[in-house]
């Protein structure tokens, strides 16, 4: 099963994003994720990994919760 | 450093419960937690551990977020 995680910078106030994002891949996926972990940062971290993978950095892509749920899509599902 | 689970039934609706429990202790604890993980479950489980101590569970606790964050506050900044 997959596990997500989405490492946010807590000072930054980004709680609402990390919220958002996790909510829409627990709504698209839900069962076929195991779990989806909201990870306390600093620093300006805003980073989602599946199984590990970075499919989303902020300093690198565009903020969008639609292409991330797509970038996750891949891993959902994947063998234990 | 502390990790939360809050285990939720997907088949019965309990994600807004258990995103809402969530951000509950982010706000509340902030970075003093490691990680709260919404960990997917069904059969009407509702469950929330700290560091794998069960603190909430909706076969004996009436559900309260508040009396959720107290139960958890003994386990934060717990040695890692």
């Amino acid at each position: 099963m997959t596990r997500v995680e989405i490492e946010y910078c807590v000072p930054c106030g980004m709680l609402n994003r990390a919220q958002d994002v996790s909510e829409a891949l627990l709504t698209q996926f839900g069962e076929e994720l195991d779990e989806v972990a909201l990870v306390t940062g600093d620093d300006g971290v805003f980073v989602v990994r599946a199984d590990g993978e970075v499919v989303f950095d902020k300093t690198e892509d565009e903020y969008d919760v639609d292409a991330i749920v797509r970038a996750v899509r891949p891993y959902v599902g994947a063998a234990a």
